[in-house]
């Protein structure tokens, strides 16, 4: 029987040049967040569908990729729709899981709570170049912390790490969905029309300021309404400081902690950050996902047209979970962009150990091939990356692969 | 809605204090055979259907968690059976997809190939105590090598990982294949029967001789047969070196070459070994995958009634896949028995650095928050783990609950 040699459509193998800079950044990734005070933890990769389906998901929920129902729970003939057959799923996000795992285990966790989640995630999303099916996403969050005090240390650890990893020049987009909906309804947008002005808005850099205008009246918007939002946008841009242009501007519209409250964020993680990046209000800044409350933030690396991870406060959702409110906000690293940025860059892991290749000739005596095997045992013990390895026909090949592979020194054996 | 909160059947939450014994253990395991010149490689979670149930996995093929197809693919009107509606599942273990990883990436890794896996698997088990239906395998395998020398560098390796986190006294138990079949041939057994022989001889610790001979006569084998078989054994014990015994009496029933291999293979690992334990032919071992071809080997832990992780050469089986024989042979630690093993003991893990916690009480001003959070960033420099945190009502509770977590010293900041 042949089987089948490729991956499963849409996830990929990943070879060793690759898990060598997966694991570097892993490691400098968890050694940084930890001087922070996060803690590592970890939930399960199957889901209940329920709460992988409980509207938190957004456009995930239809992505996700879900498990059978086994033995006598599977009832085939009586089935009429695909979740009678499912009652479980793989997380298409780690925030999901972490809301489950707070409420499941609050009674054991400090307060606050600052988690530290690495992990796979699963989206049947269409395959396409740099995308794929399973991917690893790298969270921090911190639960029961109601001051923008989490905001300020969610910042600085993601922007140290990202310094750490060798990024500079990079931007951190600062904005408040308390702010989004103090400028649409200033400008004379209903409430139950927001969501649909945010998601034009979120093509402004895409369309420009014509387009977003353009596509809000083809939605029926009235002239004046978006003349006064995209003037709000106008003026900001023309301010010497857009953000207290815009305080000014909404006046009561907007709550007085909303307004020091982000301040204080800007102004104390620019003061006190230790890479170099700035934080920039970006009043276009909506981020996707319906559950955040407060702040929104996202990464942009001049490199990529894309963002490059993000976050926010998501003050209600473990509500939903235990009926009891805790404030939340988290920041989420594009991890699996990290690499591809630093594999196209060309980067080297720093070489930690001295790697040598202990070649063996085919016939090498018993007692011979022990002392071989005890010189380097002997050699391992102070670090030193030491392979023992038959030596091939093609010899010469051999050297240069493993030369490729980083061994700088060989030793060969022979039988006679 | 309130949702569930306890994770999905049989898979269970990783709190941060068992994370921190997962992570320092993953990091031993990694860094000590990193020296043995493994190399990490990764395959997704999800697998194809068909290579899951190639037969090589035996019982665990029973146990796969089946992923659902999706859109068109899933026809719920005209599905007869369970697999017409999913065409993937969970991997069971890492063996099946390195084997697939290889058989795609073989022309990009070098010969032979040292992988070093640590991930995941799932299997459908009947949920008990310390056995969870998502688990985390740890294997190093070595694939295109076909002498012993691949068996020598996978004890090593693996026992120097146990040594190192601190297992001592425990025994390497090894075996071959082909001398379970020569024993099975030399007493009489056809070959249709070895493995229900061997199924029988599997169970001598729990069972001991008498139940052995009992259980191979009630499945219908002349006594002569059991009596010859069960002999081998006896003399096997009493002789002052069972394994020479063992090779006298069977003579040419056995290979010449597996007698040295297996000889060779003891004598240089216990003469180069580097942690202290012993490696000791056990004939009764007889590990359950039928794929094995060679020696198989399992960890016995003395504070433990079972295996503690276990391997064997497996030389057939990427022939499956590519038609193209390749020599392989593996070792899988118990991972999760290990960390259990670890959480009993009470082991804590080493302190790398200092901890301190800043608590700053509400009301702080601003610029007065901005020094603090300042200074934490300057003393995090040095490694120095600081948590900055707001003063909670209860500050004693606050602060045992941060002794416990490790944080040792406290730096309080006040409103006025």
């Amino acid at each position: 029987m042949t089987l089948s040699k490729k991956p499963v459509t849409g996830m990929k193998d990943i070879l060793p040049e690759e898990m060598e800079i997966r694991d570097y950044v892993i490691g400098v990734i968890k050694d940084t967040y930890k001087k922070f005070g996060f803690t590592p933890m970890e939930t399960p990769c199957v889901e209940h569908l329920a709460n992988l389906n409980s509207k938190q998901g957004g456009e995930n929920e239809k992505l996700i990729f879900k498990i059978m129902k086994r033995g006598e729970k599977l009832k085939l003939e009586e089935a009429k729709e695909e979740n009678d057959l499912a009652d479980s799923g793989l997380r298409y996000d780690l925030t999901v899981p972490l809301v489950r795992f707070y409420s499941q285990n609050s009674n054991d966790l400090p307060s606050p709570f600052k988690a530290l989640q690495i992990g796979p995630v699963w989206r049947a999303d269409r395959p396409q170049r740099g995308r794929y099916r399973q991917f690893y996403q790298c969270d921090i969050d911190i639960l029961g912390e109601a001051s923008n005090l989490a905001e300020i240390e969610l910042i600085l650890a993601t922007t140290t790490t990202l310094g750490k990893l060798g990024f500079h020049n990079f931007q951190i987009k600062i904005n408040d969905r308390r702010i989004l909906k103090a400028m649409a309804s200033y400008s004379g947008f209903s409430e139950e029309d927001y969501d649909s002005v945010f998601i034009t808005l979120d093509k402004m850099d895409k369309i420009g300021v014509e387009g977003v205008a353009a596509e809000l009246e083809e939605n029926g918007y009235a002239k004046e309404i978006v003349d006064k939002y995209l003037g709000l946008f106008d003026g900001i841009g023309k301010a010497e400081n857009g953000l207290l242009y815009l305080y000014e501007t909404l006046g009561d519209a907007l709550e007085e902690s909303v307004k020091t409250g982000l301040k204080e964020i800007i102004d104390s993680v620019s003061a006190t950050k230790s890479s170099d990046f700035t934080l920039v209000f970006d009043p276009t800044l909506v981020r996707g996902m319906s559950y955040y409350t407060g702040t929104i933030f996202e990464i942009a690396m001049p490199e990529l047209g894309i963002a490059c991870g993000g976050g926010g406060r998501y003050d209600g959702m473990i509500e939903k979970f235990t009926g009891k409110s805790v404030p939340a906000c988290g920041f989420s690293i594009g991890f699996e962009r990290i690499v591809l940025l630093l594999l196209e860059s060309g980067f080297k892991v720093p070489a930690q150990n001295k790697k040598i290749a202990y070649l063996i000739e085919k016939g090498v005596a018993s007692d011979k091939l022990c002392d071989i095997i005890a010189e380097a045992q002997e050699v391992r013990k102070d670090g030193t990356q030491v392979l023992v390895a038959r030596m091939n026909k093609n010899k010469k090949f051999q050297k240069e692969t493993l030369t490729a592979q980083g061994y700088e020194e060989f030793k060969e054996f022979f039988a006679r």
